[in-house]
């Protein structure tokens, strides 16, 4: 118990410094009857002094609170989870918690594993940032009631818990309108996973945007792809061997977007005289690729700070305003977007 | 101390299932004398029975462990660090130990409060992956006794504590002779900082190639950069502003070579056909590249489960074979270089 946590060499020397024997010490640390009020006092106070509970984290435990905040996410991978982690590193830097980082690389098990971990051991509250809900997680977490937030996909339009997201719906659009505004009518679009309502959302834009400025949708100029680079590649493709290629790709995410430029820079064809690409995120990367790349941004960053605060205030026991918060997308203009150009793509 | 920490009625529970008084339980709790043996036993099993320890992290810390590893690092931002984190999370995920991340923001004062706040709480271990030897904060934790290792850049050819790095003048020699043997005479190198070990190396390993090839060096192609995107676009624009332009540029690292990218777009110069272009690092975002960066790979997955399985053993009190390791750097050939083409740079 206590006792063994503190040294002997310590215990000796408090009952040194204040002239009793360490039998007298032991009572104090125990609190046991058989010691003036004065004697404890002073004993008490060079127990402190000595700081014989050996630190903070400990004294954070007797409280309940480990100062410990844990992030699990799916990927050590992409900047899109760089941008989150910075937002809620910045948060927690001013409150003093640490971050605990756990990325689980898609796997269930290993999902499990940490779950169970984290059950075992002591958090004060989660992050989650996983590609959609995961109920599991999410109910676990409930049942132990342990705060926490999740961050960016959201697959149901109510949940039982408190989630922060962008507008994606407006993202996808604002994406098409900018597109169309430069006078392009032939739009082709990489979709993410169409079973994530994220993917839907930026489809929907899409659509949206075509049909307010009176241009048909055309299917061929839908594809789906998995927010993957390789994607970007093999649709790109796709679209370009159409008799009829369109003028402007919308490609999903960033990722994609990196992969339609090496689809289009095989195939010879200039970014943005030939064919305009824009992006979606704005991860690190994008403005360092060549051309640097016109995309939606997500306020990743800010997503991640709002994410931290909202659980610290959890944690505080306090009530939130709003169990789902969006922020807002916008328009990165950069220089992979210009006017339709008339006559063959290959053509300089 | 510890009966605060248990509560009342767990105590009176205990009492009631082992059918004695509070009393004799406290006496347990506190090993103090006048409870038969035989008693104390089954006591002593009802307390862990109802776990009044509550929790796992308590038990650590008991024991002085936090089952925590500490990573500090520069920046969230690179493909660097990311692939560094995804080793040791590897290694972490067997070991059962939780990450906890910091990043500096290359600020000295939010390195010092993270060492506070470090030196304040519980830790196992810490993984320093800093730009340069750090040695004020490899110090302070020498003096409290907390195992670390270094990662990445070192600066001194000597250290008192555990460092691990990759084979950077194999490196710069590798890149440079593979340039050479496509052909290329004139070669431009654009190195980090040459205050940094690291940065002098590469530059070493290029002149080595050079010399062992028996072409001159000329100093009008050696050009200081900061391992910045922007600092690629610049030197690459005062390599193509010189008399006799290079056919191939050494970019010293991948972040540097995107800015090559971005230059070499600006004025129409097709890679690989009119320049060669060759990386350092292989980032994550170095085979998205259009085209795909030709680069030498650092194991940074493998420097940091490297990393974290010294650490592990340091934490265990092992002795380390060797303070300092070296994994290799290797070329790896993508789509970036090609021999050069006589004629001007933007003939196509």
């Amino acid at each position: 118990m206590e006792q063994r946590q503190i040294k002997r060499s310590t215990m000796a020397q408090i009952a040194k410094e204040a002239g009793v024997s360490t039998t007298t010490v032991s009572k104090v640390l125990n609190q046991l009857p058989g010691v003036g009020a004065q004697t404890r006092a002073r004993i008490q106070q060079l127990i402190e002094q000595h700081d014989y509970i050996q630190n903070h984290a400990a004294r954070h435990l007797r409280k309940g609170q480990s100062g410990l905040i844990d992030l699990v996410i799916m990927r050590l991978e992409g900047g899109y989870d760089l941008g989150i982690m910075h937002g809620v590193q910045d948060v927690l830097e001013e409150s003093g918690h640490r971050l605990v980082i756990f990325a689980t690389h898609e796997n269930e098990d290993t999902e499990l594993l940490w779950l169970r971990r984290l059950l075992d051991r002591s958090t004060d509250g989660v992050l989650l940032l996983l590609p959609y809900e995961r109920l599991g997680i999410a109910n676990a977490l409930m049942e132990q009631g342990i705060p926490f937030v999740s961050i960016g996909d959201r697959n149901e339009p109510t949940t039982a818990f408190p989630t922060i997201g962008s507008t994606i719906w407006l993202g996808g659009y604002t994406a098409t309108e900018y597109l169309i505004s430069l006078g392009h009518r032939r739009i082709g679009i990489i979709t993410g996973p169409l079973h994530l309502t994220t993917s839907r959302a930026r489809l929907a834009g899409y659509r949206e945007a075509l049909e307010r400025a009176g241009i048909p949708i055309d299917p061929a100029l839908i594809c789906e792809g998995n927010y993957l680079l390789g994607d970007g590649v093999q649709q790109t493709y796709s679209l370009l061997d159409q008799p009829e290629p369109p003028t402007a790709i919308f490609a999903g995410n960033d990722a994609q977007a990196a992969g339609v430029y090496q689809a289009l820079y095989q195939r010879n064809i200039h970014i943005p005289d030939a064919m305009s690409v824009i992006g979606f995120d704005d991860v690190m990367y994008s403005a360092q690729m060549s051309p640097p790349l016109t995309t939606i941004h997500q306020p990743l960053a800010e997503m991640g700070k709002m994410a931290a605060t909202m659980l610290l205030r959890l944690i505080a026991g306090q009530q939130l305003e709003s169990n789902h918060v969006e922020l807002s997308t916008s328009l990165v203009v950069r220089a992979s977007c210009a006017p339709p150009r008339p006559g063959p793509l290959t053509e300089k």
